[in-house]
């Protein structure tokens, strides 16, 4: 029997990831006595229904947080720096899907499937989710690791314009809208776009190998990969090159990863033990629109590498606002009820 | 002084690579005393404008061959197959865009400023063009080469649907003008698209991580770039390893290479020798937007390998329909002329 969550509250309940959340709440009959949902300023007063309830949004910043035992974070990094601790000091157990806590020594970083032990030592209240293009490759990966040993990690990723948050999904939406994208074919200067805000460049029809912040030569979102694989996976000398690279998809992130190992891998063995993994599903053909919507992720194109002894390749798929952010959250509030 | 190109046949006119190669003949001022057009008999006579001129489009399958110089052919392997050796028994030098003789010992696989002196033995009269993908990888993969000795070759691609020719590009079309595609923002299944023809899944608001036909392993995309690498760069055993996926972009291949060298790579040394590179051009942000219509392959993104000694990484791209196929025939035409 799994515990109620007592009073629940989702914090960022009316953003994409809150959405999802409220939906997997409902879905998985999380069970819990009281639901609160909180927001910024602007949509506080609102209300959404769930399930007979209507319940109003609470302005994150002036709410009384007495009495709530889990709250499930999705309002970005340096909010939760803020409003984090707040909800911590008044007892409740948080579980954040920003980058803010993820490297905190003191913070674990959980995906259920990979390291669930991880959740129990979280001395601050505070246990984090990973990013989205990380947490994707994380339950093959540990399979590979756990099978043959993993020791050098190279993905290229297509990231979907839902992984930056609404606005993202707003910005390709209007650019797709252009009857005239198709002359996109022989001079991609025929259409003329208005300037892009949230992304560096257009993405309708295009490709932008640069997601998050520059950094030295790797960008933000390429570190939070090598880092927070390093963590889950408890292999802290483990080799990463990551190349991070958004695509005109709306949602669903996907991954081309080559994987070395210390053993040589046997693909058969593999695709056996993926099918088995909780979280997992072998297909044949892995994309975004195949996994939208799905609670696993999507592996496919499982081969060996030709250019290496002990290299296995392949592709996954995701929902990143799913197992992603919401689903991997949710996944990790059960465990703390089981 | 370069030699005119006498009688010129563009093989394959009415498409796509052949639209841009009537371009580029224009842009360049290729010199010819005559100019002719082929296609297949559905096309065969429409008429073409070419400068002051109206041209015939001719049916390859039945038209008069003899006093042809130079054929510059697209018209995909199978019927290159059948008409290329026609061509070249009436007396015409062949370059072929497809893949039907690339593996051929006996003809040449050019990249002019890579591999210009192997266009001067071609036995059988035909020279060969790279795929599209390989083609844009070359020119950086050869100064890297050059300055540090290339030892093993990954890459991921980003590939744009006119490289499966036009009907690709209808097809991606029609699906982008679809007023509910923003739905895919929560459910990929909320939006029902007419079942995909030409691509294996629906390429709207997806990436397919399958281009060509499934080998053993690896598809017959991923095997055209390790082979044609290896004939091109003259190492033949070059490790390679390639993922090949589709992207919703029109025109525009894009790749995310990691290279590993016999030497440590040096970042600024190979950004100062790209840049003094012919074809090349060294760019924050190298998308298929902005290198569409251009002549150069856009390299950016270069950086030491964090997860080898002597591993380094860039992002390239280039307009698959120029560099990619027509820009590159009338290259090998120009140095046959020269
Ligand atoms: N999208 C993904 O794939 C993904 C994956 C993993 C993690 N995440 C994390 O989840 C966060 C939310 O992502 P999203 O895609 O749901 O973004 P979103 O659709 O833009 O929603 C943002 C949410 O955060 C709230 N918010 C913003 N600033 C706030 C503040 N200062 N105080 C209180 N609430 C605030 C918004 O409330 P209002 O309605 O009041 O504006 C809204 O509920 C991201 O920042 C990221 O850290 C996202
Ligand atoms: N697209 C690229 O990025 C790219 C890059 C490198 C190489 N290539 C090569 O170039 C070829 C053409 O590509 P594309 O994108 O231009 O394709 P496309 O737009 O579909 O055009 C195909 C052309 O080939 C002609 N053709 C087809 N079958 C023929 C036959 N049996 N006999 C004579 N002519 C025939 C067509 O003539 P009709 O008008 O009579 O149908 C048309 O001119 C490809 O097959 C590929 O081998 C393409």
């Amino acid at each position: 029997m799994r515990r109620s969550a007592g009073t629940l509250a989702v914090v960022g309940a009316t953003g994409q990831v809150g959405t999802v959340m409220r939906q997997i709440i409902e879905e998985r009959k999380v069970p819990f006595e009281r639901l609160r949902f909180f927001a910024s300023s602007r949509s506080a007063g609102s209300t959404i229904n769930f399930g007979q309830q209507t319940i109003e949004v609470e302005d994150v910043d002036v709410a009384d947080l007495e009495g709530i035992d889990y709250a499930l974070f999705s309002i970005g990094a340096s909010a939760s720096r803020i409003y984090a601790p707040r909800f911590a000091a008044a007892g409740a157990t948080v579980i954040d899907n920003s980058s803010a806590y993820r490297m905190d020594s003191e913070v674990p970083l959980v995906v259920p499937e990979v390291n669930p032990g991880d959740a129990a030592r979280r001395p601050l209240g505070i246990i984090a989710n990973p990013n989205c293009t990380t947490m994707i490759a994380m339950p093959p990966l540990a399979v590979i690791d756990r099978l043959f040993g993993l020791e050098r990690v190279i993905v290229s990723t297509y990231q979907a314009a839902s992984g930056a948050g609404k606005a993202g999904v707003v910005e390709l939406d209007e650019q797709l809208r252009r009857p005239d994208l198709v002359r996109l074919t022989f001079d991609g200067a025929a259409v003329a776009f208005a300037p892009p805000q949230k992304f560096p460049a257009t993405l309708a029809g295009n490709v932008i190998p640069l997601a998050g912040e520059l950094r030295d030569g790797d960008t933000s979102e390429e570190e939070k990969f090598i880092n927070e694989s390093r963590k889950i996976l408890g292999l802290k000398d483990l080799k990463v090159h990551a190349t991070c690279v958004r695509v005109p998809v709306f949602t669903g992130h996907s991954i081309a990863v080559l994987a070395e190992c210390r053993d040589q891998p046997r693909v058969e063995r593999l695709v056996a033990e993926l099918d088995q993994q909780p979280g997992c599903k072998v297909v044949g053909l892995p994309t975004p629109l195949a996994c939208a919507g799905a609670d696993a992720v999507l592996v496919g194109r499982i081969r060996r590498d030709r250019s290496s002894a002990n290299g296995v390749a392949f592709f996954v798929a995701g929902d990143n606002l799913r197992k992603g952010a919401a689903l991997n959250a949710i996944q990790i509030l059960e465990l703390l009820l089981d």
